[in-house]
């Protein structure tokens, strides 16, 4: 069906409408997970119809591809933006890197982890831009941790650097097992022993 | 409908008929998710109807129980079974854990992790049952690497036992992010790093 342009922003749930579909697909995503979340319930939760939902986002794939993306554009919610600070040394960040403590959703029933390790567990291969953004975003993640751990003086950054990237994502992995943070804890002692060691104490 | 014993085995599909179901439960859930298996899928692997799978599991949710029952019973899937071996000190168990590879499900599309951990993260709380099984495993697991740790002399079990939890979680969590083995070799190095450091080279 076509539409004049100024019919659209009606029929498309007006200029928020992309933006609450977003916000709700972070929110139920994140807590309940991609597969038990059904478009039905993020439409009612962004407040649009489906047909508006399916407007903005021709495929739940097509809208999970966007949640990925404003989750990696969104630092806050996987808890690795301190490795941005400029204002930090590099043995800083690192430390403070493990010193975060991840909030889950506000409307999760238990401890959710990190939700690009989920899609990843979720997809299991059939949601191949998903698996693909995350294998992505994860390497990233770990060359930055190398190149951090060299600019903090490691002896051996590459050995380092991908240390802490199984520390990181086990410590978040194994309190969604748990349903319980200790793991950060448990994380964060470990990272601080290896950074000092690697790099001398504060 | 009551049915008498006579009958009751061709009704539920042959005395095969359970052990399959909950073969292909452990194919399919390990492989391709929890969510993403639906139950005629499920009876379709096992070569029964979806009435014989109801009559043998009530619900999908006591299907997934037992189907964690099993991958606990079956060490082999969780690789942990080297945990048991009394041939060997214990030093040498808790090496032998991180030089394990498991292998993914031959029907898997990738890399697929632990499955126990894989269930915490569909679940997200919805399935309090699964939630509590993998909690309650993870929890001894977690135990025993803690006895063993401390049966090697290490010098804080309490510690290193929980450390080497985290990491065992994150090698898995990042192999199946990355969809690469990768990080199973980098938890290994660690891993032998802090159990020697804690109890003395081989």
């Amino acid at each position: 069906m076509e539409t004049s342009e100024a019919t659209a922003g009606a029929t498309r749930g007006g200029r928020g409408a992309r933006e609450r579909i977003l916000r709700a697909a972070v929110e139920l995503f994140t807590s309940d997970g991609i597969h038990a979340t059904g478009v039905a319930k993020l439409a009612d939760v962004a407040h649009v119809s489906t047909r508006t939902l399916y407007q903005h986002f021709p495929s739940k794939e097509a809208l999970i591809g966007a949640y990925l993306q404003r989750i990696e554009s969104d630092g806050a919610i996987l808890g690795e933006t301190v490795l941005d600070r400029r204002d930090l040394g590099a043995r800083e960040r690192l430390l403070r890197l493990f010193a975060e403590r991840p909030t889950s959703p506000p409307s999760a029933k238990v401890v959710r982890g990190c939700p690009m390790h989920n899609a990843a567990v979720e997809s299991a291969g059939t949601l191949p831009e998903a698996s693909a953004a995350v294998e992505r975003h994860k390497r990233e993640f770990a060359a930055r941790l190398v190149e951090t751990a060299a600019e903090a003086g490691a002896p051996r950054p590459e050995v380092l650097g991908r240390q802490l990237a199984v520390l990181f994502e086990g410590a978040r992995a194994l309190a969604t097992s748990l349903n319980d943070m200790g793991p950060l804890q448990d994380a964060e002692g470990l990272a601080k022993t290896l950074i000092e060691g690697a790099t001398g104490p504060a």
